[in-house]
């Protein structure tokens, strides 16, 4: 039992777009144990799109399709599957019902291009979209189950949870194969995977997997077999191995983002926290009020991009920039304590560094930064030296920053 | 005359390995005008694998592989080319002596687990790998060119460029298509498209594809043929015709971004922004600073989550946050002033809105934002209605900020 996804999209073979709705999808899939045997990805273009859909059907049980169902001519996946699976397309009224609706709910009249996002393949189950005006679409052809989504990343995401996964449930796939996540920060791929050489060979046969992103490093742990009392059994001796190993630098066990964590543990003890943010530029605020609910313990910010606004708005001293400058520990506790009074705030986070690609010198390279708290105790900073582009740059050290405070509300220190 | 990439690799169907290599041809290629018609992704699975390299062979002219060349029982690709196209395995005693003198080079004795890669198909032409072990292949069969590269990306991207290239342009490939980009804001795609239509067939063929994202709908258009001149003129008449068709909504030909045009335009006339940010949060700032050297123009900003931080920081009414509310143009506009004033900047943008998911009501639903703009002749503001998760809310109500920026600059109003 396993999958292949067509990815439709002339935009993802010319470089315009990042196939991220594959990338989520294999994410879905892998944890519930279903593996992706092929991913096909398709420009714009009926005879090629077919051509992939028919060798689709013939090779894997289970097909999904992402794009192609907007309302252009250049949205093809619809006609293409009438003509390859010879279903003739029928107009579907509540279906076009529900697209006037959602123009209406935007005040909005319709356009009549719209109405063939209204066209579904004869015997195809409707997926309904929360999200958007496309509806995906649902039939068996041969041996295959095909599910057709679209391609705005939100709209295929909540169809893969909504619909797609419990039917893929049903099939009985994904029972015994179990899971699990641990996510740190502070540590090297290649140091946490020296420590816990040996591991998937402990115990029942497990595997372990590394997976590097901009707010630290995921540690993926997945077993399979047939008895989940086992599995479940090696999945929490290797996860305690995992702690073990990476020590303080773990911050959530499942998929809990840094913010949530940090916002968790702020709300727990009904403080409050204000940012001071300098070649950050508002990441930190934009990272801390990805959570909902943030407006509880998140009092704002103060971004000073320039040495006159650090002054001015978080009363760093003249002095002190004059002597050490603006990338600089004393600059950094400077900006954090001005920001938690300017807020009034229990805590303030800070940021002040060099984010390139200019600006860097032999003393002060491009990725230095300075990243500082201030609590009732007084301020303090860490220093980073961070590679990668001038956007990575900015959100390493914002997840750093996070992490500052999130080790600082577990009463921990940095290693 | 296209392309088929066939990336291989366990990895990159089980979410822990995104597909840069498939990424960094299809760039390649893309410059170079050639088209790439699939993209087929197939794990370290010879039967699979094998399946996968039929397939190609069979529908397009070139077939360019990627991965699956190491030393390492995984690494498949080699044996399975040599069963799937019946050419024996060979070895290659000039090969063996690179590996070995790679080996030797770095203090190393060579394992004899590498031997394997010195493996050739017969008839196959050997690519040198001049920053690893794994040579790569090239071949024909059919009337297909296949190049097997190897996976590791510094690698396989050297071989694109110093053998893979020459030979496309030998083939006489991508001397004649065309393409162009017009990116545009404040249009839906259905209504774009629908005073696009016939755009296809007015004069020689072309393509014309949309590409909604967070940042506006591009609007792309390609050609080929057999005269460049023609091509150049087609395309040209298109791009016109799209222009038209979207008005004040274009603001970048090509790939810049709505952050760079905004960037250069400030830039150009001397001009000084600061932003005031409520549910964006710093979203505004991060996307301003996107681009290097942003800190001649960029001051700073204040986030103001709370009413008290609006009134303190911005110099929002209290009378005013008790008429109308935090959501509403009243806020935003003096939202826009007091950064203006606060960071004496010569234009200040504002947000004010609802995020969501929770504190949405029916006067004021989730989505609906205010934002503001201030410029010495005074402080005015738009309103929008926008769909999405609480992230997707933040990013799109930045980028309608900054086009209200654009737009001002450019001395324009919103239609």
């Amino acid at each position: 039992m396993s999958v292949e996804i067509v990815s439709i999209g002339t935009e993802l073979l010319t470089g315009l777009g990042r196939n991220t709705n594959a990338e989520r999808i294999i994410e879905t899939l892998d944890s519930l144990g279903i593996p992706v045997d092929y991913i096909t990805t398709v420009g714009d273009d009926s005879a090629r799109l077919g051509e992939a859909l028919r060798v689709a059907v013939h090779r894997v049980p289970i097909v999904i399709t992402t794009g192609g169902l907007g309302p252009t001519p250049d949205d093809l996946t619809r006609k293409t599957i009438a003509t390859v699976f010879r279903r003739r397309l029928v107009l579907d009224e509540t279906i076009l019902a529900m697209i006037r609706g959602r123009f209406r709910e935007r005040g909005i009249e319709m356009p009549s291009i719209n109405e063939g996002q209204a066209l579904v393949p004869r015997g195809a189950q409707v997926i309904e979209n929360q999200r958007g005006t496309a509806p995906g679409l649902h039939f068996a052809h041969l041996h295959a189950e095909v599910f057709v989504l679209p391609g705005v990343p939100a709209e295929c995401e909540a169809m893969m949870a909504n619909y797609v996964v419990p039917r893929l449930k049903g099939l009985g796939l994904g029972s015994v194969t179990g899971r699990r996540i641990v996510r740190t920060i502070g540590l090297s791929e290649s140091l946490l995977a020296e420590r816990l050489t040996g591991l998937e060979s402990e115990g029942i046969p497990l595997r372990v997997g590394y997976l590097p992103h901009s707010n630290g490093l995921d540690v993926t742990l997945s077993a399979s077999g047939d008895a989940a009392a086992w599995i479940s059994e090696a999945l929490d001796h290797a996860e305690r191995r995992v702690v073990e190993a990476a020590g303080a630098a773990v911050y959530a066990h499942g998929l809990q983002t840094l913010a949530e964590v940090v916002g968790a543990a702020l709300g727990e003890r009904g403080l409050t926290v204000a940012v001071a943010e300098s070649f950050t530029a508002g990441a930190m605020g934009t990272s801390i009020t990805s959570v909902p609910g943030s407006s509880r313990y998140f009092l704002g910010g103060v971004t000073a991009y320039s040495n006159r606004a650090k002054q001015d708005l978080l009363g760093v001293e003249a002095a002190t920039l004059e002597r050490v400058g603006a990338v600089s520990a004393e600059v950094a506790e400077q900006m954090a304590s001005g920001a938690r009074a300017r807020f009034g705030a229990d805590l303030a986070l800070s940021s002040t560094g060099i984010a390139g690609p200019d600006g860097g010198s032999p003393e002060k390279p491009v990725g230095l930064c300075f990243l500082g708290i201030a609590s009732a105790e007084g301020a303090r900073s860490v220093r980073h030296v961070l590679g990668g582009t001038r956007a990575e740059i900015a959100t390493r050290a914002t997840a750093y920053a996070l992490d500052l405070l999130r080790r600082h509300l577990q009463g921990g220190v940095r290693p």
